[in-house]
């Protein structure tokens, strides 16, 4: 199925990067005092870098569910905050040690290793601030549903659970089901979490909340797939990051087990399922349409 | 004030101890797969150390309110898991670089720093998920709450702030108020947490809650001010602990900046509005009474 060609898909991200940022400027003024430092690194870690795709979806799955926008917005915020504070962690000396991160120098770099195991704790605590505030929704059912959803997709049982495999996984010999579990995890939780989000707010049926999930899961897999061929296909400049870790560290990937066509098949035939369980939405759905279709054809 | 001989400390804070580390001992269990690291490093940090004082201090705000006890222990659990995830994170090499605590090899000696990382980051997410359970409380109003108030005493304008600035305190010599303020971020936001968070459970009026925060305040810095007296004149095998590190380190302390007799009689005085503020309450604050005058007479 191929969306329409309205739906233009980089102009939408890059709306949203924006709104994102500004909203990240006004909550982390920097204060006259001695956590100013802090405060500069977790503005390093947020604004002005990064795809921001997931807050995109996230406010993709809340225009679905007609809610407004700068609520929405709130949501995609707690979701970068939580992603960029994931990034922070992974990118220290003691788990990947990168230096590079979105074409900058990454927090340990430009600042120091304690002031980024701080600015990840920080954005964390940061992201459960904004989601359980009345601002973000009037419902408190809808607030504390958010904040139980995104702590599962973050905690032992999502994102950081996800990352521990990852570190168990070099030289582990993963097999396909161990290496797909460790991907819903580590990236698949966070991603799924910001398109349920859009359907908490929307306070929607269970049965459509389930379409949501599925399509999110195929997303996110897909994504994943995408993302391992890249660090095997892609340019390191284009990607702002480092590339063929994965592969030096001796760590098993969709591309190692499954070769570049078939894990290239798997993500394309992902992709369609993602979208089929869109079929009941109308052209409201057209951008996260957009956003599957992307997440198999970018560069970076 | 005294208070009444029929409150005896150590069996309540020893009771309130075991139930908290049997539900850890519930909550964390070891799957059999790659995340088993995690989850026994989660446990390390968590169930058989420390002297669980948080949790006390809550459940004792949440009695004074008839708060039912089960309820009361999952708040206390998400306290001290947000208490251990600050410990494992700020023991790191990066930061205090401590081999031990709570007589216990730290978590980054007993597994490794990149799995430290990732078990103060999962013990913080725990911590939400807890408190936006149904289980905590069937109103969402008060679950959501209690996050907003948790994600703020964490966060870079509670905890996370004030070890920023314990960062930054380093040959800086802070003054009296820099010095109180640092203290209250660092240690006073999630003590003021364990015993606000009685009165958001119990739902009282805000001016109830007012005096219970009043408490909460003067108790949290008489603590630290007896931290620092016992980081002086303290055991390091008693206090399960490396101790003179603050002076070592030339940061400024409650004793360096008063003396010793002058900051003990500063924290006998916050000892006195502590219970004053209690005065309103019954027999049923004889807990907190006593809890606020152990916490100045306390040897580790």
């Amino acid at each position: 199925m191929t969306p329409p060609a309205a739906v233009s898909l980089r102009p939408a991200l890059e709306a949203v990067a924006r709104a994102v940022d500004a909203r990240f400027d006004r909550l982390l003024d920097v204060p006259d005092d001695p956590r100013a430092r802090l405060f500069r690194a977790m503005r390093h870690a947020t604004i002005g870098g990064g795809k921001k795709m997931r807050a995109l979806l996230a406010v993709a799955a809340c225009d679905l569910f007609h809610v407004d926008r700068e609520r929405a917005l709130r949501v995609a915020l707690a979701i970068e905050a939580v992603h960029s504070y994931s990034l922070v962690h992974d990118d220290l000396p003691c788990m990947d040690d990168d230096d590079l991160r979105r074409g900058k120098p990454t927090v340990h770099k430009a600042f120091d290793e304690a002031t980024a195991v701080l600015t990840g704790d920080s954005l964390f605590a940061l992201a459960f601030e904004v989601l359980a505030d009345p601002l973000t929704h009037e419902d408190p059912f809808v607030r504390s549903e958010l904040v139980l959803e995104l702590a599962r997709a973050s905690g032992p049982n999502g994102m950081a659970g996800g990352q521990m495999m990852d570190l168990e996984a070099e030289g582990a010999d993963f097999d396909l089901a161990t290496t797909t579990r460790l991907q819903q995890l580590k990236t698949g939780a966070l991603i799924g979490f910001a398109c349920e989000a859009g359907a908490i707010m929307g306070k929607v049926s269970p049965g459509v909340r389930m379409r949501v999930r599925g399509y999110a899961r195929d997303l996110g897999l897909a994504f994943q797939i995408a993302d391992d061929l890249l660090d095997v296909e892609g340019d390191a400049e284009t990607a702002g990051k480092a590339l063929h870790k994965d592969a030096a560290a001796g760590k098993s990937t969709f591309v190692s087990l499954l070769g570049v066509d078939r894990a290239r098949a798997q993500a394309s035939m992902l992709i369609d399922q993602a979208i089929h369980h869109l079929n009941d939405f109308g052209p409201e759905a057209d951008l996260l349409r957009a956003i599957a279709l992307f997440a198999i054809e970018r560069d970076h």
